[in-house]
C-alpha cells in the first residue's frame, strides 16, 4: 500500500513537498489541500503586481515555462495524486491520524487519512485592534485576492494610500505605487528607525532619504486610533495620536504572525511568536508531522536563539527538504536537514536598494555580544571604471573576539550589494567567520565589477583599524549634532576632502569649518586653532583616517565622521 | 633606531605594504624601489584605458579622491621615506643585508641596507621564440609604457590586430579594441577551447560565441611561427603552422611568469613556474624577507597544490599583510596569516561575463578527485520579473563525496553572477562545502534579484539529483553529436518546450524531432517510436528532467540535454 501523505498548504512549501516527494519517490499518494482559490503563486511578487511591472496577476502564478500552476497542473504534470482548494483544516487528529477538513462553499467536512502530515498553512497579517479596520478598501496584503482589489483600486483611481505598518512588504508597495501610478503613499509606524531591527540608524536615514525622493510621506512613533469611513462605507481618514490623514485606500502591513492555532490545538509544540517548534528534520514533536515556512520558528545560528523568518526563499529550501524526507530520504545520502538561517534579506526601494545578513548592532547587543557596528563609504567598482556606484557597507563585531555578527548596506547598484551581503551570508552559515576572513575573501576581481582592495575586504579592514583602536570614528549623526552645537562645544571641522568644496565651506562656516588638503597637511595645520577638539569629514573617509593618523603623530586626538561627505548625502544632509 | 625596510617594486603590492607599514609605524624608515617609471598604477584597467572607456592614462594612477599617486604622493601623502623609480635591484645580499641597486637612466649602482626586505617584483610576459618579435609594432602588455603604445595606435588608425594568446587580458583587450574602435581582432592560441583551466567546452563554446558576436575572429590549436615585417620594419603578417594573418599591430598577451631570478640568485625557494615559495605570514625561506602579488606561488586551497595566480586583488590583500607584519604585526592580534587561494575570477566579455571559482572538471581530475560538472540554465532573477537574464552555471562535484570543487558560469549580468561565484568563494576559503550546502545556502532573495529558488540553490539541487542518480544529463555538445548522427545511431529526439517551437522541429525533422508537452505527456507518448533511444531536450532542462522521470516511470531510460535549448543558443547553435 502507498504512503498517504497529506499537506495542508499549497502556496510555496506544500507544493515544494509534493512535487519533490513524487520525483524522489512516484509510490507514495499526495494529498494537498488549502483554504485559497489560488495556490502556488509567487507571493514575493505582489508589490510588483501592484505596481503593473507584472502586468497580469497569472504571472505569478505560472512556471518560467509560461504555464499555470493550477490544480489541474500539479495533478497532470507533476503527478500529485489530489489538490482540494477552498478546503480549510479543522482539526489534527493525532491518535487516528486524520485531518478533518471543511469545504469552505459547501460547508462539507470530510476526514483524510495520513501517514505522515505536512504542515505549511503560513501565517496571517497582524491587524491592528481599531475602529475601522473593517471599512471598504482596508485591505491587508496577504494573498492574490487582496492584490488583485488593491491593482483594480489604483487602475480606477486611488489616490491617497496609507500604509499601516513600514516593513518589506509595506516598503515594497510604496515604492511601487507611488512610482508608477503616481499615488500619494504615506507610511505609519510605531518605530522612530526604518526597519529597526535589521538596520543602524545611519541606513535607516539612507532608507528614508530614498523613500522621500519618491514623495512617500513616512510618519514615525505614531500608533493608528482610528479608520474614519465615508456614508459609503469607504475608508476617507486614518486617526493616529498626532494626526488626521486622508486616505481613500489603507493597507495593513503591520507584519505577519505564523498560523500555529491548529498545531496548538493538536499539542504540538509550539513557540507562541515565533511558531511549530521542529527538529533538523523539519519535523515537528510528533515526528510523522513535518512543518515548514511561514509556520514554524527557526533557529538563527548566530544568536542560537529562536526566530521567526516569514520569506519565500526560506519555504522553496525547506520544502525540497521536508518533500525529501517525507518519500523516504535521499536514496544515496537518506533524510535531509536545515539547521536553521541567519537572516539574509534584501529589498530594492526607490533610487537604491538595502540588504542585509545576520545582526546588527541592537539585536546583537541584545543577544549579549560586546557589538559595534562600522560603517564606510566605497565605490562598487573601481574607480576608473566609468559605471560605478557609492556603496554604503556596514560591519557589526563583537569587539573582544573579532566575530563578525552581521553586515548590512545601502546601494543604488542593488545586484552589486548582493554580491557583497550573499558573501558574508554564506561564511555565517558556515562558520563564525572574523574580520581576518572578510579582510581576506577571495571575491572575484576585475575593473567593471570590484575595485582590487574590494569594498567587501576593504570593510573588514575599516573594522579592524577601528577595533584595534587605530581610527576612531563617530556617526554621521553624531557628527551632525557635534557641527549643530558648535557654538558651545568647542569643535573645529576639519573637511580632508581634495579640491575646492573644503574651501567653500570654509567660507560659509569661518572659524568652525577648516580645509586641510593631505599633501599641503603640515602647512594648512598653522592655521587651524589648537586649543580646539577637532572633527575631520572627507569625501568617504579614507583621507579623514589618514588626516587623523597625521594628528595623531602630533599627539592630538580626532574623531573621524564615518562615511564622509557621501554618507551625509545619501541620508539627505548637505553643508 | 628605526628599522629599515626595504621593498623591491612599487606598482600594487609594494605601495600598498609601505603605507599599511607607515600606518601602523610611523617609526620605519621605508625605501621604494622600482624600475619603471611609473608606480602605483592599476594594472588591471588597462584594457579599459585601450579601449577608452578610461580616457586619460593618469585615471589609472589617480587615488579615487582623484589624486595622483607618484612618488611625491608616497612621501608627502604617506609618509614613505624613500621612493626610487628606474631604479632595479640586481642582487640582494642576505649575509650583509643589503640589495646592490643600479639607476637605469645613469647606471650608478648602490647598496641599500635593509632589516627587513619585501619582494614585490611582480611578473614578466611570457614571449614566443620565433623570429619577428623585436618588430615596431610587436608589443606585450606588461606596464602602462605598452598601453600608451597601443592607445597612440589605435587613435592613428589601427586595422588589423592579431593577439596572441586568450587569457584575462587578451580577451579583455580584444573586445575593447573590437568594441570601441572598429579593429579587426584576431586571438591565436594553442588550445582547442577557450581558458581551458577555467571552463568547461560548455562554457568555453559560449565565450567563443559572445566574442564571435563582436566579430572577434578566434584561431585554436595553432602555434605562432613567425612575425613578419614590412621595409619599414612594422609588423605586417603573422604565420602560423595554417594562416598567414595581416596584422599592423600584434600584442604577445600569452601569460606571465613570476620574476624569480632575483630571489633564485639570493639562494631564497622558488617553486620554478609559480614562483617564490612564502609561509603563512608571507616570509619567504629566509624569514627577514617577505614576498607577496604575481611573484609568488599560493596554495590552492582545494588542491593543496602550489599554483600562480597573478591577480592585483591578490597582491593588494597580500600587501596589506606584509605591511602589518613588517610594522611589528597588529597591536591586537600580532602577525597576520594568508592561507592560500581557491582561485576567483570574472571576466566581462562583448554580451556577457565569465566567472568562476575553484578547479574545472580537468582540474579537478588532475588533482585526484572523481569529478563531474554539472551545468544548469535558469533565470537569474524571478521569472515574472521584467528585467532578468538567463545564467548558466555549473558546478563541479566530487561524485562520492559531494564535496563541491569548483563553480563557473557565464550571464549577460554580470554582477548578478558574480552574485553567485563570490558566494562559493568564500564557501571554498572556509570549508569543504558540499551540495548539501548549496542547496541550503542562505542567499538573499527579493524578485528584483533571484527566484525564491534561487539558481544558487537549485544548481545545488540540480547536481545533487545527478549525482544520487535520479536525473541522466548529457552536454549540450553530446547531443549536438548524437543530432548529427542521427542517421546512424537509432535514437529520436524528444522536445519537451512549451508552446509552438517543438511543432516546428518536428515538421523540420520528421521521424527525428518528437514533440511532447508534459501536460499531454501520455497522449503524445502513444506517437514516439518505442524501439528507439531517446534524447531529451526542453528550454532550460527542467522539463526535460520531468520528462525523463515520466519515461523512467515506464521503464524507459532516457537523457536530458543539459541547459536545454537556452545552452544551445549561448553556444551559437540552433535547431
Amino acid at each position: 500500500m502507498h504512503k498517504k501523505i497529506l499537506i495542508i498548504g499549497a502556496v510555496a512549501l506544500g507544493t515544494k513537498v509534493a512535487t519533490r516527494c513524487k520525483r524522489l519517490n512516484p509510490n507514495t499518494e499526495i494529498t494537498m489541500i488549502d483554504q485559497g482559490s489560488f495556490i502556488s503563486y509567487g507571493g514575493c511578487g505582489m508589490p510588483y503586481y501592484l505596481s503593473s511591472e507584472v502586468e497580469h496577476i497569472d504571472e505569478l502564478q505560472k512556471t518560467s515555462a509560461n504555464v499555470l500552476r493550477n490544480p489541474q497542473f500539479f495533478i497532470n504534470v507533476k503527478g500529485v495524486d489530489h489538490v482540494k482548494v477552498r478546503t480549510k483544516a479543522l482539526e489534527i487528529n493525532r491518535q487516528e491520524k486524520y485531518v478533518l477538513v471543511e469545504n469552505l462553499d459547501t460547508k462539507e467536512q470530510e476526514k483524510i487519512p495520513y501517514d505522515e502530515l505536512v504542515l505549511g498553512m503560513g501565517s496571517t497579517p497582524i491587524l491592528p485592534k481599531v475602529n475601522g479596520v473593517n471599512l471598504h478598501n482596508v485591505t491587508t496584503i496577504a494573498g492574490l485576492e487582496d492584490a488583485q482589489a488593491i491593482r483594480k483600486h489604483c487602475e480606477h483611481g486611488m489616490n491617497d494610500l496609507v500604509i499601516i505598518g513600514a516593513g518589506f512588504s509595506a516598503i515594497e508597495i510604496a515604492v511601487g505605487l507611488s512610482e508608477m501610478w503616481g499615488i500619494n503613499c504615506t507610511l505609519i509606524k510605531r518605530s522612530p528607525r526604518m526597519l529597526p531591527s535589521l538596520l543602524s540608524p545611519t541606513l535607516s536615514d539612507m532608507v528614508k532619504n530614498d523613500l522621500s525622493k519618491a514623495n512617500i510621506n513616512i510618519i514615525s512613533e505614531e500608533e493608528v486610533l482610528e479608520f474614519i469611513g465615508d456614508e459609503k462605507g469607504n475608508v476617507c481618514e486614518v486617526v493616529t495620536s498626532k494626526h488626521r490623514i486622508k486616505a481613500d485606500h489603507v493597507i495593513l502591513a503591520m507584519g505577519v504572525k505564523p498560523n500555529i492555532e491548529l498545531a496548538e490545538k493538536a499539542g504540538l509544540a509550539c513557540h507562541p511568536k515565533c511558531g511549530v517548534i521542529v527538529n533538523e528534520y523539519l519535523q515537528t514533536s510528533d515526528p510523522t508531522i513535518y512543518a515548514g515556512g511561514d509556520l514554524i520558528a527557526l533557529k538563527n545560528l548566530i544568536t542560537n536563539q529562536e526566530m521567526h523568518l516569514p520569506m519565500g526563499s526560506m519555504a522553496n529550501r525547506q520544502g525540497r527538504i521536508i518533500g525529501t524526507n517525507v518519500a523516504g530520504g535521499n536514496p544515496v545520502t537518506g533524510k535531509e536537514t536545515f539547521a536553521g538561517a541567519v537572516g539574509t534579506w534584501i529589498m530594492k526601494l526607490n533610487l537604491g536598494t538595502v540588504s542585509g545578513t545576520g545582526l546588527n548592532e541592537d539585536q546583537a547587543k541584545k543577544a549579549g555580544f560586546d557589538a559595534v557596528s562600522i560603517s564606510m563609504e566605497q565605490l562598487d567598482k573601481a574607480h576608473f571604471y566609468p559605471e560605478k556606484s557609492m556603496m554604503s557597507l556596514e560591519v557589526v563585531v563583537d569587539k573582544k573576539t573579532r566575530r563578525i555578527l552581521g553586515m548590512q548596506g545601502y546601494c543604488e547598484d542593488g545586484m552589486s550589494l548582493k554580491a557583497r551581503i550573499d558573501a558574508m551570508a554564506v561564511m555565517f552559515q558556515y562558520g563564525k567567520p572574523t574580520l581576518h576572513d572578510l579582510s581576506n575573501a577571495e571575491v572575484s576581481y576585475s575593473p567593471p565589477f570590484a575595485s582590487a582592495m574590494d569594498i567587501f575586504n576593504a570593510c573588514g579592514n575599516v573594522a579592524d583599524n577601528i577595533v584595534t583602536g587605530l581610527a576612531e570614528f563617530i556617526t554621521p549623526q553624531e557628527f551632525e549634532e557635534l557641527f549643530a552645537k558648535r557654538e558651545n562645544n568647542n569643535y573645529i571641522f576639519l573637511d580632508a576632502r581634495p579640491g575646492l568644496e573644503p574651501k567653500k565651506l570654509q567660507e560659509k562656516y569661518p572659524n568652525y569649518f577648516y580645509a586641510t588638503s593631505l599633501e599641503t597637511f603640515e602647512k594648512d595645520f598653522e592655521n587651524v586653532p589648537h586649543d580646539r577638539k577637532i572633527a575631520i569629514i572627507c569625501n568617504s573617509g579614507t583621507r579623514a583616517y589618514e588626516c587623523q593618523l597625521k594628528l595623531k603623530a602630533k599627539g592630538i586626538k580626532a574623531v573621524n565622521s564615518s562615511g564622509g561627505m557621501q554618507a551625509m548625502k545619501k541620508r539627505g544632509k548637505e553643508y
